[in-house]
């Protein structure tokens, strides 16, 4: 039932954090009805859209009550329970990504057992349940060892480098969800590829890009990822086009990789716009939310190109001093005249992700250093 | 009173048009907590904000208990009454432009004596009351003259081609507003200078533009004016920059200009992003609506500079299979990958502005054409 004002679609995202809230932008721009399921009023994107539903995403009614206001309905983040998802879509809800390849993102040993069907490069890894096997896979892969969650982990949490069998035993004593172990590959850095695709199968991938992490979490991404050797940066988008199109993915498909020495490793899935892809508002001719919009609504996508030779993003971190802090600090960053500044509305929290900078241009160091200092300072370093 | 929530501060616009709405995608990223007092609560910029105050611009009462949650408020049309906004700003509230500066904007003959007081280039005009005013006035200057309201008037309404003294006898004999009368001068081309400035005087200017009309009605905005002589440019930009500093404008100011072989000549002036600017969303680092926010707030400006070679700007009129026709039509356009769509979410009325399209890229003539062919078939046109 698109909206009865505007004639357009009514597109629904469950969640309303800072994801919903940049898509929120792009909804504004192609006249499309935009709603969130938030879990408060003062959510991130509850702030800045009309009418936000408070509910539980995890309450079955609650989703459904929303899901009955959409045409379309999608995701701001991975947690909705799979059978929730399910009975929405066996109910007619047009729900993206559906049902069938969300498991690939709500759990990464299936994840994993998926790509590895799909002969997609991946490190090696095994399922463990006991100290015994994470000592096999160790003594054929070596010390140390990654050990991941399967499910719930976010920005490094649920991550663990064991370095001994002893690390290993109090990981397991405690863990409680199912844990896996992956060989601690040795890489350059770190690439992600970022595709939409439609329900019609239509799909586009913008440039590869080098993303930067920091005690786990994304603190920079540069597009495109510089020096990178145009057959490989061919080798991960295809890679990414070929995941989107075996897991049936509609929406956004964000492919985090290793650039190793003998070639692209796929590292993690995530069927949403992602942090590797914030770059796009500013440096790319579609925008990540736009093209997520299009996507689920089975619109032509828009043109994944490059509007400057440069793009650095960096992540703004919570500093220790609140909003107050980081509001009184604003105005000294914009005084770098060509940086865009995105911030969230949330609470501010020591290293919480609280926004972003970007910046195009020629220089790559340049901009590195002038978004960097920007973060920075936002965060609440000297001047 | 900035957000409790996030110690950033608040933001009120008078008026929920689509210059609202826009400024609303702009304060999503600097996590300004943007607020719009609107008509009614489907308008344009109602739509896409949380809590819109519906209430009446005209009614004190109404305007002061908006202004009462706001740390600014700014105004998306100039038809607040002045008094209105005289005394808001003597109560303590800031309001930007002031009232010192929105006379100007308000009373084209206030405007017109004001420019010709700082010397600026104007055509000539004369305020007339009765046809033999007018004749006298087209014995120097010829018919036909043009006549203008000095209030109310916009999109080529409140303007007239007189072209005997019968028109202007019909005319004065119905006229509700003071009238002027104005030489038809001559003009190889309509431009137009936008420019942002601060409380504390700073001030950018972007390049100048190419503005095309129809029936009075901006239809097509080119950046920048093609051809245009860098010195004829930089006249404009420094004409615009000064009227901004002698009226002591607060926020945007818009300058239409008349490009003759002798100069340029002001048209007109608004106070307010302008639809000559939209095209800064997609072709700027920043947008016309990023810096009027910026400059309301006094903070420090944005680059002004265009990312691209030319960016084409066109205007989506209502056609005349309403709403339902726009959203049918909608997907095909998006076919164009580059074109960068922007829908207000408004009832379709025929010749209704209702959107715009924006292209970036070298060729003035590919990117005329496909942002004419969009905006045509966005209104009904044949594909």
């Amino acid at each position: 039932m698109p909206n009865p004002h505007t004639a357009l679609p009514v597109v629904g995202m469950v969640g309303a954090g800072q994801l919903a809230r940049m898509t929120q932008q792009a909804a504004i721009a192609l006249g499309v009805d935009f709603r969130v399921l938030a879990d408060s009023a003062i959510d991130s994107a509850a702030l800045v859209t009309a009418n936000p539903v408070v509910g539980d995403y995890r309450d079955f009614h609650d989703l459904a009550a929303f899901a009955a206001g959409c045409d379309v309905v999608t995701f701001d983040h991975e947690h909705v329970p799979l059978g929730h998802v399910e009975k929405l879509a066996s109910s007619g809800v047009l729900v993206y990504p559906g049902p069938h390849a969300l498991p690939y993102v709500q759990d990464k040993i299936q994840m994993r057992k998926r790509l590895d069907e799909l002969g997609a490069p991946i490190p090696p890894w095994r399922h463990v349940e006991t100290v015994d096997e994470v000592e096999a896979f160790a003594a054929t892969h070596g010390w140390p060892v990654i050990a991941k969650a399967a499910s719930g982990g976010y920005d490094g949490k649920g991550v663990w480098l064991l370095t001994t069998p002893d690390d290993a035993t109090s990981l397991l004593a405690h863990r409680e969800v199912h844990v896996f172990v992956e060989e601690n590959v040795p890489f350059i850095r770190e690439l992600a590829a970022l595709v939409a695709r439609t329900p019609s199968g239509k799909s586009t991938v913008w440039p590869i890009v080098e993303t930067v992490q920091s005690d786990g979490i994304c603190v920079e991404v540069i597009a495109p990822a510089p020096g990178l050797d145009p057959a490989r940066a061919a080798e991960a988008q295809q890679l990414a086009l070929r995941i989107a199109d075996e897991l049936d993915v509609v929406g956004l498909l964000a492919v985090e990789l290793f650039d190793t020495p003998a070639g692209v490793l796929v590292n993690e899935l995530a069927m949403r716009p992602h942090n590797s892809g914030h770059w796009t508002i500013d440096g790319s001719v579609t925008s990540q939310f736009e093209q997520h919009l299009r996507a689920v609504l089975d619109w032509p996508l828009g043109d994944t190109a490059a509007t400057a030779p440069f793009t650095v993003m960096a992540n703004v971190l919570g500093g220790d001093d609140g909003n107050e802090g980081l509001a009184r600090r604003l105005p000294e960053v914009l005084a770098d005249p060509d940086l865009r500044v995105h911030l969230y509305g949330k609470g501010v929290r020591p290293g919480r992700k609280i926004g972003h900078v970007n910046i195009c241009g020629d220089d790559v160091a340049s901009l590195r250093a002038r978004a960097g200092r920007a973060a920075d300072r936002l965060r609440g370093g000297q001047a």
